[in-house]
């Protein structure tokens, strides 16, 4: 932090010190906008204080390094002379934007100041120079209003009031009414509420109306929703933000002005169109705030809407064209679809900012294609494009288009995707519906910040005001939530938590369908379709398979499950649960009755009722997959688990079994257990009750004899021993099982195809790989349970305390979500290595929920296992996961 | 395996093929026997079956490998050439003894038959040859009694009742009324009974008689009772057991025969003296099955036990004489005490068997210092020849002199220490009581190995019959239970537990007090005095301090028990557990306040009650430990563990606290987590709470700024953050430690001497080790809790199956008792290398019960940690344990 290190960079109108590869330095805004200016596109000149200012002011009592006050002056002398302005000065003053820029885009979560450097004296000599009393005076109210709200800490709603009085007072209805003499009025107003407020001035002098600017920023990174956004969007605090400081340019200098934003291509769809709205004689604000309602782009656009204001396209055709050459210059420079602010100040355009477009999975998906189909990029770098989660847009159920419905209402299509819930009218109170189980619609005017927890907590998003681009819509977007927007003719009444639509009311709690493909509201729930997964979907997939190595198997049981994990291309089963199977009511009380049992005799009459059952569970889970390897997984949870636990439960086992309600008291104290997940389970059962293992392992060889036999197809089992800590146990049911194989195989006359192997998820089994290999012909590490032994983290309790950890930057991450890979990892890389060398053909799969995690299927990937297993819904995201690991690990 | 392997070695009569460093494949008998052999010791000849016989045997259905059979047949020839004698010859029979010999002593778990090679013919030439046809016929009776049992399997009592038939019928009292004539009798009897229950003859031809022999003995190896002395003797299956087959020799051939064991020094309390029995006219069995009372060696020996049937120094000086020269010849040849079993025929003297005897734990102090004096032994053998576990023996309050005692009855003082319990009759019984919490003394006629699992419950054993070498007494010795032998006049009614003495009955479940140093017994329980620890303790200590280099300190936190561990030793505090503090009543009260609080505010308040308390502990303990370290854990169970349980409890803590119980049981529920041992514990609650930890660290900085004032010594904290998983809760916790620490020195105007350092105990943190040394300046493993997360094994639930896993193999050790050093050492040894590597001068210690055990202390001093930590009464263990181990480790 010497004196010597440059803490600001300056951009535009000549010199410009960085460029789109300085992101970590200069944020995202600062570093395209340095970018723009290399590229000689029209960008309003500045300079950019660095993050590393940030991270130095936050964790110095929020004191600036001392060289940055004279290099800021400097920058501001530059900015002086490249303008031909004067900061402060009278004559011709000039003015900047001081906005937030992090290394990632922080959508609504950063604060911005505009028209900054006005003041009684400046705002005079603006009206002069504009000839344009109003425009300087109504510029000067907004800094005002603005600067006190951010940077002053003062309710917004102070200066609405006051404004609304100001308007009541002159019967005007909008803003547009307010004469250069009203906003005068009204601008002795708003400093007299500081005054009072704060008991000072509202600042005259410009400089300190900067630093104040700055500051403002920089805590702004550490507040609440800042905070909150990161947590949500995994960002690191020790990223800090950029502050841009940037000459001003007015969008709302009369009718050849205007502002706006664009994307390159349709961030919903993926067309290759502009995409985007304008507001004549406006700012940015008020585009993005969404309180008038824009104009489109093209005129294509507005005829598909068919909206009655002209587009951009009509009304300024030069500069539209002007702009279009912009957008093919920025897309071919950066190689990707932009989203663009723009401003035009009495004709001339002025780019704001230029970053790569958010976009939904669809869209993702068809310009990831497309591009690479234009030759844009390659097929590695389209398929590095595409965010493996995001896919999950895709997988799920649409709107069947030949249900019945009843629509309510109908807005903007602002984030695509289909759901069902119960009406809610405040986040508070959808994030505690969602917690207690219930599917959630959350329904508001319009979103703000302070709405993000309620957003993530609800199915879809209905709001009655904003745009394409408001808040609601852009967060919903980045979130993969469903959103219709705008949807103006929808009054809500907070205060009777109901929403009414031309007379017909919606009350808090009543479901609706939202499609925010479509924009459209329905009453009730409306059936749905499975998505066809094919075209864009279907080539990229294609792609990801030619990429990966990585094979990609599913956890699944049901045939359900099996059916659609197939569907997806799962390549086989990692993870059949064989317990889930004993809590289907038929066979429970067969189960309970073996658990009851006094003696071996006992649980071996209940087993045989069971084998059939089990046996057919197999054999269906086999015909659908054919001769793609079944990882089965035999017993594992601690058998009181399968007790019945109320009281009606106990009566009704009670009446089964014969046995008194207290007998069944006593056997469940007996088998209860203070830490199940460290108790009597896994094999440990299998060491103890040779015969329930035996009976499963006879169920498996039974059914593929009975499957071979029917279709002709030899199915092939992996026997897979659970919670192995010693090879001596693995050892023991090894040789139980290869005889139950023998007899089986002596009895059908046909040999059976299978593997034993054993589930790596205690530390210790890692830790012994060499001794374990030598006896089983596969590994599949059971990550979670690994991750709560590595841990000492029990996976029910710690929600007590994660979300504590998390806050304060203990753990990154969620250890369940993605894998820890500096200790759960470093003990899989332990067993890998050690395992491999003792047996070198060992095959190695990962069957927790990592498995279906893409920055954990890179980790497995680099580590070299032979495949992963997931839930059947994430295997196309394993899929694409897999493929561009495998491509991130070709280059260097 | 192949043919060429030899599977039988000679000893004796000229050419011995063994020695004694032999014993894994000869077992130590057959080892001891061919180094007698090879010292020219009168050793009657016979051949070893190896150790290998054994376990190919038990590994192959039972069946002998192919080359065994000549082996044996070459070893008998030789064996008839070296006796003059032929195996079924009628004019001169060899007679063999058949014997058990494993690697470690199983005294009693093994079986023996004597004089096989008899049959009708063979007895009648024994009887010419011998001129002694009782003699013959005797033998003859006593080898179909012996073998008909071991090998046949016939019960003991059918030949018995056919004995006492034939006694009454002639209206006997004794075995030696029988004639000649009536043996003969006998005989016929007992081939008749054989006939009748196996349908086949009692064999004639001494060559099946000697495979069924040896076979009888491998089995043996696998019988219930060898497999459970094996599981409580640590001892592995997969030694095996070695056979040997011996000229037979005669203690029963008059008055000049004898037959007799002894030990070349007292194995009770290690006095520099002959110890032994012996009975003229006898065979060996006879003297250890404790059914004649046996005679002493030495003329003192009568003299001291006022004995009035002569020693053998006098009944036979010259074999005396010569026996004396054998004794101190093979004492200096084995360099340690020797227990000798040998034989007298007809004046001439034949050594049995030689082994390192078994001695009490004061005997081996004695032995080990006064061998080291003689010169015998250097001072690191001497050490070494001191098991550590049993000065566990030594360490416990033996019996106040000047207490007043309620006499009861004397018997043969045969394993010292005293102890106090209830009486109870039966082994099962014993068992039973013991594992319900109950002291208990085992009262028996005489024990077999069937009551091995009785002994091993009961505090002290009492029996009436047998001498110092009888089953009861050995046994107890190896356990180091107290024991009394011999009490004659007791009488025992099992039917009505109840025994006498004189007419004074003592009932089951009377209390009474054994003193197995005096052979007293005492109605009631007396008082007990602390030991003292000087002389050969202090020798053998002061050895050990100069030998080891492990540091030694205890876990404690009462002032007694450190008071104790500091008298034993221990040269610092290696984990005061603080939550045992908050258990005391008048503390617990307000610790239930702070967890019932509602907010951090009420949570200080009760906190503050609590910090003058908890000061005055830490206070205690310092001056205590004056300016020894002292490990303080900062607080670790789950809070849930300090709410109240039962329905009186919840009232108290509801009357105290003003909350309804209903309060309680919600917030008891909010607590509430299902696996405890992985939840809100240890670090994880001083995140959440910072205010629990921080009034902890205030507590021990305050007692120290106090105890310094008061006493001018300079108290050493080691503040220990346990369940620590990743180098940020430590680096947080630190900060806020260090905080208090500055505020007690500004506010006390005392530096305050401490470290802050963590636990390791859980995986996450040994394979992280590199990233946490870096903010701690010491680590503890603490081994309790690293084992059940290395093996995903909850020490509270694992008593359901880990006897299923000793017994199977799985575990050769309770892992919780001595360290695992495969998995959980790994883990161990893995942190120590990262830990040492990031921080070269890191203090490493252990913490967890393994500190106290001998093995693992061994492992400690290898990797090279810097000191263990144990309980009070195993600081002594440790200390010489850690001698031992520094000792091991030099020597190649």
């Amino acid at each position: 932090m010497g004196a010597s290190q440059k803490w600001v960079y300056g951009f535009g109108g000549g010199k410009t010190e960085g460029d789109a590869s300085m992101k970590n330095l200069l944020g995202g805004k600062g570093a395209n906008l340095a970018e723009m200016a290399g590229l000689d596109l029209p960008v309003p000149p500045g300079f950019t204080l660095t993050t590393e200012v940030c991270t130095a002011f936050n964790s110095n009592d929020k004191k600036f390094p001392d060289a940055v006050d004279a290099q800021v002056e400097k920058a501001l002398k530059s900015l002086e002379s490249k303008t031909g302005k004067g900061f402060g000065d009278a004559k011709n003053p000039l003015l900047v934007s001081v906005r937030s820029g992090a290394r990632a885009s922080m959508p609504g979560m950063m604060d911005t100041v505009l028209n900054l450097g006005l003041n009684d004296e400046t705002a005079a000599g603006l009206a002069e120079l504009s000839d344009n009393r109003r425009f300087a005076l109504d510029s000067y109210r907004r800094f005002i209003q603005m600067y006190s709200n951010v940077v002053l800490d003062m309710e917004h709603y102070t200066f609405e009031d006051i404004l609304e009085n100001h308007k009541d007072n002159n019967g005007y209805y909008s803003d547009t009414e307010m004469t250069a003499d009203n906003w005068a009025a009204l601008i002795e107003d708003y400093k007299k509420a500081v005054k009072e407020e704060l008991g000072q001035d509202f600042p005259q002098d410009p400089k300190d109306q900067l630093w104040g600017a700055i500051r403002a920023v920089f805590e702004s990174w550490m507040n609440e929703r800042a905070i909150v956004y990161r947590r949500l969007q995994d960002i690191p605090e020790s990223w800090g933000t950029a502050v841009n400081v940037q000459a001003m340019v007015f969008g709302n200098m009369g009718d050849t002005s205007a502002t706006g934003v664009a994307f390159t291509r349709d961030p919903s769809t993926g067309e290759n169109t502009y995409y985007g709205e304008y507001l004549i004689n406006a700012q940015g604000e008020d585009v993005v705030a969404g309180i008038r309602t824009p104009q489109t782009l093209t005129k294509s656009a507005r005829e598909n809407m068919g909206d009655n204001e002209p587009s951009m396209e009509e009304a300024l055709p030069e500069v539209y064209a002007e702009l279009a050459d912009v957008f093919a210059k920025l897309e071919a420079h950066y190689r990707d679809m932009q989203d663009i602010e723009f401003t035009v100040e009495r004709g001339k355009l002025w780019m704001l900012q230029t970053r790569t477009g958010k976009r939904t999975a669809k869209a993702a998906l068809k310009i990831a294609v497309d591009m690479a189909a234009e030759g844009m990029v390659n097929e590695d770098e389209a398929l590095l494009r595409v965010d493996p989660m995001s896919l999950d847009q895709l997988l799920h159920p649409t709107l069947d288009a030949n249900a019945s419905t009843d629509l309510i209402v109908t807005g903007l299509p602002a984030s695509p995707g289909a759901a069902i819930g119960e009406v809610v009218f405040n986040s508070d109170e959808a994030e505690h519906l969602a917690k207690a189980g219930h599917k959630v619609i959350l329904v508001r005017t319009e979103t703000s910040p302070e709405d993000i927890h309620g957003m993530h907590a609800a199915q879809a998003i209905v709001t009655a005001r904003g745009g394409m681009t408001s808040h609601a819509a852009v967060v919903a977007r980045g979130m993969g939530t469903p959103c219709v927007c705008g949807a103006s003719s929808l009054r809500i009444d907070y205060d009777e938590s109901v929403f009414s639509v031309a007379g017909r009311e919606v009350k808090k709690g009543e479901v609706i369908t939202v499609d925010g493909a479509s924009g459209k509201v329905f009453a009730g729930a409306v059936d749905m379709v499975q998505p066809e997964l094919s075209g864009d979907f279907a080539k990229l997939m294609e792609w990801a398979d030619r990429a990966r190595t990585l094979g990609i198997r599913t956890n699944a049981e049901t045939p359900a499950d099996v059916e659609t994990a197939k569907g997806f291309g799962a390549e086989g089963i990692g993870l059949c649960r064989t317990e889930h199977m004993f809590f289907e009511a038929d066979r429970l009380a067969h189960f309970r009755e073996m658990i009851l049992a006094e003696d071996k005799t006992g649980r071996i009459a209940a087993l045989e009722k069971i084998l059939p059952v089990q046996r057919e569970d197999f054999a269906a889970i086999f015909r659908i997959m054919e001769d793609r390897p079944c990882t089965i997984r035999l017993l594992d949870p601690p058998l009181h688990e399968f007790l019945p636990q109320g009281e009606a439960d106990v009566e009704a086992v009670s009446a089964a079994t014969g046995l008194s309600a207290r007998q069944l008291m006593v056997r469940a104290k007996e088998l209860h257990e203070s830490n199940p997940m460290l108790g009597h389970r896994g094999c440990r059962l299998g060491i103890s009750y040779p015969e329930i293992y035996e009976m499963q392992a006879r169920a498996i060889f039974e059914a593929q004899a009975a499957v071979k036999d029917e279709t002709g197809v030899d199915p092939i089992a992996e026997v897979m021993i659970p919670l192995v800590s010693s090879y001596k146990e693995l050892e023991i049911l090894k040789g139980r099982i290869e005889a139950v194989a023998k007899s089986v195989a002596e009895e059908s006359g046909k040999a059976v195809n299978y593997k034993i192997g054993t589930m790596i998820e205690l530390p210790r089994a890692a830790l012994r790989a060499a001794d374990i290999a030598k006896h089983a012909e596969f590994f599949s590490f059971g990550t979670n349970d690994l991750t709560q032994t590595t841990f000492g983290l029990s996976r029910d309790d710690a929600s007590k305390f994660l979300p504590d950890y998390v806050a304060q930057g203990i753990m990154e991450k969620d250890p369940f979500v993605t894998i820890d890979q500096d200790g759960v990892g470093d003990l899989v890389q332990i067993a890998t290595e050690r395992g491999r060398k003792a047996k070198a053909d060992l095959k190695l799969g990962i069957c927790g929920e990592h498995g279906g995690d893409p920055a954990s299927i890179d980790f497995c990937h680099r580590i070299g296992l032979n495949y992963v297993s997931c839930s059947p819904y994430r295997v196309p995201i394993a899929r694409l996961a897999a493929g561009q690991a495998a491509i991130r690990a070709k280059s260097p």
